[in-house]
């Protein structure tokens, strides 16, 4: 078991990034449904993200995705994320919505399409260099949806040259963190379906080169915390994009669908070393809030993914190991359940205090009156969404 | 077998109906990507929908999709379809896409936007009455994203009050016929999620209540064909919405991911009396064509029924019976893939021949010069689409 | 919220059924790994039951499987029973294991093997009244492997035939119940698949005959609580089964895979009257224990049941109802969430300490040193297994 | 297009290994059917296999599974299967069937047990060395059934350790081909769940490492012909284990349930080299036939490969990439759906009348009078089968 002291040290010093798209709205291929106060640019959605990081404490920094929060002024977005107390965490590339996308961005059989698909890559480099980002995060859309439509192949090939291509520009401390996802919105084949994918391309980039692991990403049934402790043992987890799903990618809130399969993500990652700062593990929400609020949503998902780490850190590694070593398979199970069975609310609550902040951060929003200040305040102009 | 004769008359005699929305564009909650051409009303949308029949000869009607397709005069809609050789289909209702909805619609707690939602499906009755159609087709994205967020039990109680107001409404051979849906956009519960509660529904309305299989709408590995078996054997197989999906819900191309399940599916329906006419079941498709061409999609589609439904006839029953009765595994398969692995292009293309068609559509589609006229002439106004 | 004297009425008021075959070895079709100490007859597994009800306190009946639990005096096993302060329950027919039985029992096209069936489950109804047992429990492993094998429609009219002469034979209390299962070992078909194979079934049997749930036997992603929350408000749900599962049916502990799920079922139950003992809701454990040791595994499970409908019963309905009718979707999961969130443990611990039990059943089982005594005792004879 | 003397070449040239143990008994957890005539050793095992092979012409070697092939004198089986007419093809190592295995056998947490399995597997390539055989085949059913049983992680370090150490003892020409499956027997966790875990740890081992890809080892809607297409990308395909399944691993007749995607697959095997002898793919089936009789089983299983593999050489790979690179969605699926849609038996019929073999194996050997045979001779003794 981690001694109290470091499981509460390990507690203060989580990082969990939320999105700027989570402040926006969302929806389905059916219904968009626009809430009230919702920002209309990218200042708009870091005051928000703000408001995550000063009732959790523990949210410190907000992705971007080019070119939804694209802007003239990087270093001033920056200096407004830092008057708000956040700073900007990863930037994320977009090459699935411009008309030229339809049949593949990177991995398109017309050269043409791919070398713009390309060049919005190295942009994006250029607003981490002007944002001091670390973590470049590509998520590709290509793929096919009949069979037949396109040369699995020769799709690989042109990924390979693309990402390539990326990673060359890369320049000090700055990370290629590549997504895999099982379909959607291709609807027969994806480029990049799986960890293996993925996997196999960062280990031909180098170094750099890291694994996304998005929860709500696989195939019914897949063990993610199998590919989470493989991936950390080969040195190749580069961050997570948490949300959960009962389905299909459903961007539920991280934990709501399966908590116990969150702490047992959580139980591998402390197993791995992935707490530990050196090892650069980046924790992310990516998830949209279609019919919650959308700050609430993303408070609550911040504190969900806490208390699972909180429960990971109660395990007595000590026992487990014991009862491992001994094949004694109920004992075992009992050792991680009783970890996962505690409630750690209490102890949650008590360190917020300890740090200045209000227990219940769901509660002490609400009273904020944020809320209604930006449902009276953000009046005309265009709400933020996914522009589909 | 049905003797070559007979399987020829099926073969002229069946009836596929193409909907209204796949002619507009379409897309995921990622993108839509615009298509030239696309119409821009729903005069626009039969004129398309008249081209399968022209090419096809066996798609002689077209559903509406209210509101999208609704109009200040219904009886020129029908005139104007009927001037181009085809007819209105079923009348499918649209209570997903007002902001009311967010939360349901007829089984929304809020007790007056559950009335909103039954005066739409009174109005889609009406709508009925100045077309003709025979089918109220409903479809409810009902449902919830998150465990408590609403009472399962109490939804069915307020879905049993709506679906038997409505069932009341109708008069003469009218019929209201229930879809089911695994999920999305309901993330949790959906509130009509499987046969099962559609059925049971069904049941109690009465004999003019029947079930819709939508194929793309069942968990992971579903037996549809047993399930079109066993609502014909119950007389409560209403209609099939046709399309295919190699994971959730994608609006493919019917028989385009799994031609052999397409082809199981007839043979329960010609096995069950589903193609006779007295059985009332419906041919419809229900696919939106997202990166394909979109007239193009449906002839190809009603197609790839066609061929299954012509594998399913060559079936030699006979030979069948046998071989299940003397429990003869091997024999009893070879029966039904010999029917399967049976090349019909020819003789389907001789029908078409016999019928004063071209042999192949998808050909003389392209030869006709429509699609590059509805490119140069749909110019302007407001292309089609979901609207979402 | 149920006041805090009802949930502890309600949960000393608990009765969880134990099946004799989880006492024996069991495995997969790779190995049946043999443990010592297994019994060798029915009335061996019985003694391993009352263990199991003597540390619970709330398992005080096991079902019986014929013909592995074929005695030649069930009197004299019900005494047996109730000497060690245990009753017999429900009473499994085995329709799957005699090699006439390779292409399906009740539903086989051969009329001699059907008749061979039947008359099984009605020498089954004699057990019941020789022991007793209100229900009867019917699980049908038939269906087919390919397709064609066999007439899918005409195996239901089978089926029919054969539950309408089983149920005619039922008499005063005794009740019919009807589980299905998604697939296995039948790998196409299988004539019970879904719930609403079962309940259309049931429907026409009549009102002593009703569906069982068994937690393992769905399609990926299935929501299971909705059909508890719809067979409940059908007056439709006879029993569970309870097992859990992370791929197929796998037999693990019930809520070891998916707590969350377990507990969102009990809340189901608790919401729809299912824990009144008027509602005849059964609750067995359906699960066998293949590494792990086997009466500490049914005790745990016993307890994982124990611990869900504890969290349930903390739901408070109120709140949630208040939440529900608001609209308000993050606080009506809150409230769900808060229930679920509670360690139960202690409760239940001071709960069994009322009732003389020891607080933690596991440990006191250890200690017991019943164990080591079986496995000393039972040596020679052949151990209890499914005899596949 | 393939020229048509290339086709007939290519299918002429092709090559299928059964295995042994489809030819023994086999079964589901629930019951194991036993049929009459089933091999009561491995010489009688090959004597069938051989009958396969003399039917289809196509199928010269058996793979061998050890131990349930143990023979003192491996030379005499190696001419045994040469005097029949067929060659001894890979080796299958067994460590799931010891009581020892119960937790592992190379991931095993005690080193003892780990020994022992990989002294097993050392055996092994002991055997190789005795019948001449290239590939040893690794299928591992280690992993766990509960969250906590075993340490994620250590267990990958024991099977790197394991592995290393057998692949080590290779020589020459001999290949370590790896399995993976998704789950079963273990039921949380699997040590080698999917193709990326077999591709990292073969990729550390060397070039004679190579994945195979059992059709039925995936997690639902996986796309299998993807894995083959980036698999012979990176040199890293080695073998198929061909089998069907609709649900689970099912050991259906490869091509039985979904002969589309068969053809896919073969489509990306003809478009990658894996024709090529060159490239090493060994075709295998791994498949037993529970209901069916074996040898027909096996003999329609090997057409089933041969067709869907003329299917994937009539493609016409120069349309193909034409509409590919023009971006034709439609026109690119129909190029590869004419070849699927082609009834491509006269010509399989028309090769084997040129090869002296009856144009319908399965009424040739249906003719032979083979089955009779083997059902009169083959009677005391004990049949084959798992051993489970």
């Amino acid at each position: 078991m981690t001694t109290a002291s470091a499981v509460r040290a390990a507690l203060k010093g989580q990082q969990i990034e939320t999105p700027s798209w989570a402040y926006g709205n969302s929806g389905t291929r059916f219904k968009v449904f626009a809430q009230q106060g919702v920002p209309r640019d990218p200042f708009e959605k870091i005051a928000d993200a703000a408001q995550v990081h000063a009732f959790t404490g523990v949210a410190p920094t907000v992705s971007l995705h080019i070119p939804w929060d694209k802007v003239a002024d990087y270093a001033a977005l920056a200096k407004h994320a830092a008057d708000l107390g956040v700073r900007i965490g990863a930037i994320n590339a977009n090459v699935f919505q411009d008309d030229d996308y339809m049949l593949g961005s990177v991995t398109n059989p017309d050269p043409r399409i791919r070398r713009k698909a390309v060049d919005h890559l190295l942009e994006c480099v250029d607003v981490m260099d002007g944002t001091g980002s670390r973590d470049l995060k590509l998520w590709f859309s290509d793929g096919t949806n009949y069979p037949g439509q396109d040369d699995i192949r020769a799709r690989q090939d042109r990924l390979a040259e693309a990402l390539a291509e990326v990673y060359a520009r890369l320049t000090g401390e700055q990370r290629l963190i590549l997504e895999y996802k099982f379909f959607e919105p291709a609807f027969y084949t994806t480029d990049v379906p799986d960890w293996g994918t993925a996997y196999a391309h960062c280990l031909k980039l180098g170094e750099r080169a890291k694994v996304v692991v998005d929860t709500g990403h696989h195939a019914p049934g897949t063990n993610i915390e199998f590919i989470v402790a493989f991936l950390l043992r080969e040195g190749k987890l580069g961050a997570f994009d948490f949300n959960s799903r009962f389905y299909a990618d459903d961007d539920l809130m991280v934990g709501a669908a399966d908590p116990f399969q969150l702490f047992r993500i959580m139980h591998e990652v402390v197993r791995g070393g992935g707490l530990d700062p050196a090892s650069e593990v980046a924790f992310m929400l990516d998830q949209c809030h279609n019919i919650e609020p959308k700050i609430p949503g993303q408070i609550r998902s911040v504190m969900n993914v806490q208390e699972a780490t909180a429960k990971a850190l109660l395990v007595d590694a000590d026992a487990l190991a014991a009862a491992q070593r001994a094949g004694d398979v109920l004992g075992a199970n009992a050792v991680l359940m009783d970890a996962y069975n505690t409630d750690v609310r209490a102890l949650l609550a008590e360190l917020r205090d300890e740090a200045g902040l209000a227990p219940d951060p769901m509660a002490a929003y609400a009273r904020s009156g944020y809320a209604e200040r930006i449902k009276a305040e953000r009046v005309g102009g265009t709400q933020a969404g996914w522009g589909a």
